[in-house]
């Protein structure tokens, strides 16, 4: 993931992301684990509340610290990270050489890549997918 | 979609990356689609170029003009890029006002919600995903 997000662009955001999907909330935790300058990281962290992103909130034990959810908004974020990081694995690493599966803890088996299918059940290859206007009630 | 890049951070690569999927291919259009200044521009298709998810080629009919195209790496972010519209429109519209419908070509139907599921075929919560180190041959 670290690698995808490198070749993509800036997307340092993605990476607080995955952090924070992989229950990391507290300023200090992520610094260390993206070697991001405090600046930086106090900049996106920003932005990513502001956006509804992540929730800021006081630790209770910790009068003056605080830490970084997810909010709904930001969980739901979660198929997006999937679809990324199974990307990731697929051209970014030789073949099983990927360091980490993604693994469903009740049944034990890895996630099967995700499909895109339409309404009624079809399988859509990209070349299939058109943008087309709604119809919005005014 | 712009509005979930510009929600999300420093994601001008993939508004790139989305007009492309539309199928822009020329400096000059991405530009004007994107009004984004013709360093930055320049700077973004470079790095999308040096990650093999854009190829720069000669268009055949005007000398020393390129064109930028998907690789087969760059087409196989589609997934990613529909998780991040339907997330988009459902978080940063109000509901049924987001602007287009992804619909599949071939049955007429939008395309449904991504699942995350498991090989095994069971809809995975998000807190069901667990990250496993692959055993890796040496």
């Amino acid at each position: 993931m670290a690698r995808s997000v490198d070749l993509i662009g800036e997307w340092g955001s993605l990476l607080i992301l995955r952090e924070a999907f992989g229950g990391v909330s507290r300023f200090d935790d992520f610094q260390e684990r993206l070697q991001m300058s405090r600046s930086l990281l106090t900049t996106r962290l920003k932005k990513l509340v502001a956006g509804g992103v992540l929730a800021r909130r006081p630790i209770a034990d910790a009068a003056k610290r605080h830490e970084y959810v997810l909010t709904p908004m930001g969980e739901d974020l979660a198929t997006t990270i999937v679809a990324l990081r199974q990307w990731g694995d697929r051209w970014l690493f030789a073949p099983k050489q990927h360091p980490h599966d993604m693994v469903d803890a009740v049944d034990g088996t890895v996630l099967a890549p995700l499909e895109v299918r339409s309404a009624a059940g079809r399988l859509v290859p990209r070349a299939d997918v058109r943008l087309k206007p709604t119809r919005q009630k005014r």
